[in-house]
């Protein structure tokens, strides 16, 4: 079982799931899915991130005791990743790392689309030189206000600024993006391979899980 | 289709087409492999490899031009790499940085397994202070001697050694061990995640044509 860290807080189990249910649509594995506790607005800058650490550690330890043999902090910042790496024995992905990873395998000029005013520093630092851009949807300050159809021209005019810039690659320094499907948006209108960062966390973590369970099973 | 370059000669179908067979048994994307010409013995130095560099241009030139949409140097030195990039509008991915890239999403210090005397420039760069040790099997020039009980022993054993030097992730810096099944060998011998470098290349050449496919059908 692959256990998804959502790193806000929600009652509502089809939006817990919603990262979990991308990746079991698209790679065939379970995934168990949950929130840490009391932040029902997530992580949106320093401060947030340094209190939800302590807690994304505990709901990653606690989700191993309950048979996860692969987690993934489904977040693009990647937030209390080197923390939990050291108190569980199990494998940790990050929405972050796995997005940038993905795209260094091109080897292209990359564009990164997010929400925040700068990309994530996972992704910045792992891109390095090809990081060619960076750009957020115009006026769009949550992932709600991409859902209009407004809202997603603006973020197809952003995709397409970071084109304009050298991108040879896009990919998503946030994983809202995924749940409304702008990956498929964009690969539709663009003729450049789309990085969705729940899709990319999703394609490590179904990969080793697959060989820990044919490792189990032969 | 995935275009998969096998970089070294021969004339035997079945040989040409293993890494291909691979990448579909796991994923189920059709591959087409090609050899390069007239270099029966492969890459083995650097003057091997700068003789292939022009044939694995050409050749991948040629594999787009045949209709492959994505493409594969299946070797874990990624010969050839940045000139092909240059020459076609398809995405290339290497074996050995596919591999190293895979080994960095998880996070740990990596132990790489290969049969030369260091490993290939491409996996060491990337995996920087991650790299914790690199090792070959104690007598083993090429893979076929591997393929003997006494050298699948000496395989296990030099992955033992690496994670006493601290590796928590094996990674493969050698296409050949894919060939014969080392990986799954290992999976059952040792506890942590192990990346075969053909399954590496093949995820992320997979997951972009998937993508690739998916936007022209919609």
């Amino acid at each position: 079982m692959i256990g998804v860290i959502r790193v806000f807080t929600t009652e509502r189990e089809e939006i817990v799931e919603q990262h979990g249910k991308v990746i079991t649509d698209l790679y065939g594995v379970k995934t168990v899915n949950k929130c840490i506790p009391d932040q029902p607005l997530g992580i949106f800058n320093d401060e947030t991130e340094e209190i939800a650490v302590p807690k994304i550690v505990e709901l990653g330890k606690s989700m191993e005791k309950e048979g996860c043999s692969i987690l993934v902090i489904s977040c693009a910042a990647d937030p209390a990743i080197n923390e939990l790496r050291k108190e569980v024995s199990i494998p940790v992905i990050g929405a972050g790392s796995a997005a940038a990873l993905t795209a260094l395998a091109i080897g292209e000029p990359v564009g990164v689309l997010g929400i925040t005013d700068n990309p994530p520093a996972v992704i910045k630092n792992l891109l390095g030189d090809l990081l060619a851009g960076y750009a957020s949807p115009e006026g769009v300050a949550n992932t709600t206000d991409l859902m209009t159809p407004a809202g997603r021209e603006k973020g197809i005019e952003a995709a397409r600024s970071l084109l304009n810039q050298g991108a040879k690659v896009i990919v998503f320094a946030c994983t809202g993006f995924s749940t409304i499907g702008l990956a498929d948006v964009l690969r539709r209108e663009l003729n450049v391979p789309i990085i969705d960062a729940v899709e990319a966390e999703g394609l490590f973590a179904s990969s080793l899980y697959k060989q820990s369970a044919s490792s189990v099973v032969q």
